[in-house]
């Protein structure tokens, strides 16, 4: 069981706002996800990997196969307080499911 | 309403290590927050702020901070699996509580 969250590396974000980010795509994503799954994935440790990508266009593409393949997710979209421009996504986080799943969609990715 | 993560900057993590730790943190502590506070602060954006310390010492100091002011909080041991020993604390997460009451513990400190 894992988590995963796919960042944005396009944007001109510090690390300190990549990881307040990430923390709203985790949060929203766990609030999502099945409780009995969210369960296996505290008895295992609750992996969680960061990812990234280079584009919107990608972020996006990650989500619709999140959807065709029924894995929980969630997309932030950042209020633009600070550094970055007002309603900018900039992470989508999926999971917890298990890691064959998740594989399917973020398997390709480089870490963050 | 905020909650801030508290990161070690003294260990050699890189950005997406960073984030994965703040992510533990931010679910740790949100599980121990009071659910009035908890919805308080959903309601009013979720802010999340991520800071940092110099040395373990410091980190500590704030969880003392934490308790004594009565603020859920949850520190992070990583496993150690990538970049750092095994059993590292890493970060603190504190509230999400009051504006006031978090800047008694973490209002000197500097963002990350």
């Amino acid at each position: 069981m894992k988590q995963v969250m796919v960042v944005r590396s396009d944007l001109k974000m510090g690390k300190g706002k990549i990881a307040a980010q990430c923390c709203h795509g985790c949060l929203g994503a766990y609030k999502r996800a099945n409780p009995i799954k969210v369960k296996e994935w505290e008895r295992s440790g609750m992996a969680k990997v960061t990812c990234k990508v280079g584009s919107l266009e990608e972020l996006l593409e990650l989500k619709k196969l999140a959807i065709i393949n029924k894995v929980p997710h969630y997309l932030v979209v950042d209020a633009g307080k600070t550094q970055i421009p007002t309603s900018t996504t900039t992470v989508l986080a999926i999971g917890p499911d298990e890691d064959e799943i998740i594989d399917k969609i973020t398997g390709d990715l480089k870490l963050l």
